[in-house]
């Protein structure tokens, strides 16, 4: 993950890559099934082979402790489709 | 849809809003089903009660006829989808 200033709000990003586009769609997916449950969204950026997910948090315009543990768990549902191909 | 340049790529560029993040991330899938079938991908910014779609050929590094086709394509899906509400 790296922290990028976008319009003088802190984020946290990472580029996750995939065999393809549906690959990455089934990804964003699960990211944003992991979003609903928590009721906290990211940015998902959908490309073919790609998925970049952006974590702020709207209200402070930053950076909380929660985009860090979400960030994470993001980190987690990559790693499970990994164990799971 | 706008015409935006990124990295020296011309692009079409659309924001699709929404209620929240769910009815977005289905708008994500029904673009990206449409995607998969012609075989040609655009990148999706899916984030709480908005969808970006970004359509642009990455062979030609810039804007071909079936661009502005997708981008047509796409209207017609968000269409079907406010006459579904």
């Amino acid at each position: 993950w790296r922290i990028v200033e976008r319009d003088g709000i802190m984020q946290l990003e990472r580029e996750f890559t995939f065999r393809n586009f549906k690959q990455a769609l089934a990804f964003t997916n699960q990211v944003g099934d992991l979003a609903e449950a928590e009721g906290h969204h990211p940015a998902l950026t959908t490309e073919w082979g790609k998925v970049t997910v952006t974590w702020w948090s709207h209200k402070i315009k930053g950076l909380h402790k929660n985009d860090f543990i979400m960030a994470a768990r993001t980190d987690e549902v990559a790693q499970s489709n990994v164990r799971a191909d």
